[in-house]
């Protein structure tokens, strides 16, 4: 195989991603999101929402990372935010997906989305938390225009969400603010439950 | 309203274009593919295929333009590439999109997404001819992969993607030697049209 056969058998493979559907609704609440919707948006979101950050982050390293953050579930699947059972095996799933998919790029392109990956998930530099705030504020978003109908679904503790994004006040209290105050209007009407915290 | 509900109206307001069907389908034939499912992949295209553009390309820039390249056809719906009636009206239904879509957000953003896709549109720089590779080669991938489906539904003649493409080998060499074998071995299976050129 030519190194552009090896580029474009792993774009083909990642269509797949485009199958992968996730617990959210879209905004309108018609239809479940995909990963490839979730990661286009949440690219966008990279550019617009920068100046909440509190530390400067690389944007363009930051979008590379979010498009590429769920490949992975092409073979591990969604695993749903607040599904503990799921989680136990999660991070296993995922590694050996990870060195399926990123193994088929030529090495050195495979190796730079593979770190880029593993720094994601480990959470730890600025841009790595910035992305995990867009990834989590994105679906935040359209569970909120789409009337809290995944929230009622999973019957969604107010404690859970906090505890999902108890990082991100240290990201963006702006945009952890914002979150507080969404979640207390949803309480309110009775889309997300108000126990603990 | 605040400049974060600004951002965030828009946010909400470019979720729609999850809803914009293009003619081609995803690799597996399955169904027809969406305009953030396109602008994600492209996005993923622009970092993997830079080395073989023949200029200096800012693929930061590139990734932010295709990210919203589509986003126009929220108002103004997709036009099929070979459709030359719907191209008539194509460029005003668009920029009044643009001026609506692009006006939700805070000016300075706004202005600077306005500018990448007047950018794009006009298809001058190597940015905008880089990214205009990548929106013609994406789909032409998935025509590909899917058994050429959607050529076969429109009765597409080898012309036609000659004349659609015709300043790609400017772009790229590589990439356009590529497509021509693949397009001569689509002929071979009957899925184009062997006519002119």
């Amino acid at each position: 195989m030519t190194r552009l056969e090896q580029q474009i058998a792993f774009l083909l493979e990642i269509d797949k991603v485009k199958h992968i559907y996730r617990q959210n609704y879209l905004a309108d609440g018609k239809r479940h999101e995909n990963d490839a919707e979730h990661s286009w948006h949440i690219a966008v979101m990279a550019i617009l929402l920068k100046e909440y950050a509190h530390e400067e982050v690389d944007v363009f390293k930051v979008m590379t990372m979010v498009l590429i953050h769920d490949l992975v579930e092409i073979d591990a699947g969604d695993t749903y935010a607040y599904d503990t059972e799921g989680a136990k095996t999660k991070r296993e799933r995922e590694v050996q997906a990870a060195n399926r998919i990123f193994g088929l790029l030529p090495k050195d392109q495979g190796e730079y989305f593979r770190r880029l990956w593993d720094e994601f998930e480990e959470y730890k530099t600025e841009d790595a938390k910035y992305a995990h705030l867009l990834d989590n504020f994105q679906p935040f978003l359209l569970n909120d225009a789409s009337k809290g109908v995944s929230w009622v679904e999973h019957a969604v503790k107010k404690e859970q969400i906090y505890k999902r994004n108890e990082k991100m006040c240290e990201t963006s209290e702006t945009i952890w603010e914002y979150m507080k105050r969404v979640i207390d209007e949803n309480i309110k009407k009775g889309n997300i439950k108000d126990m603990g915290v």
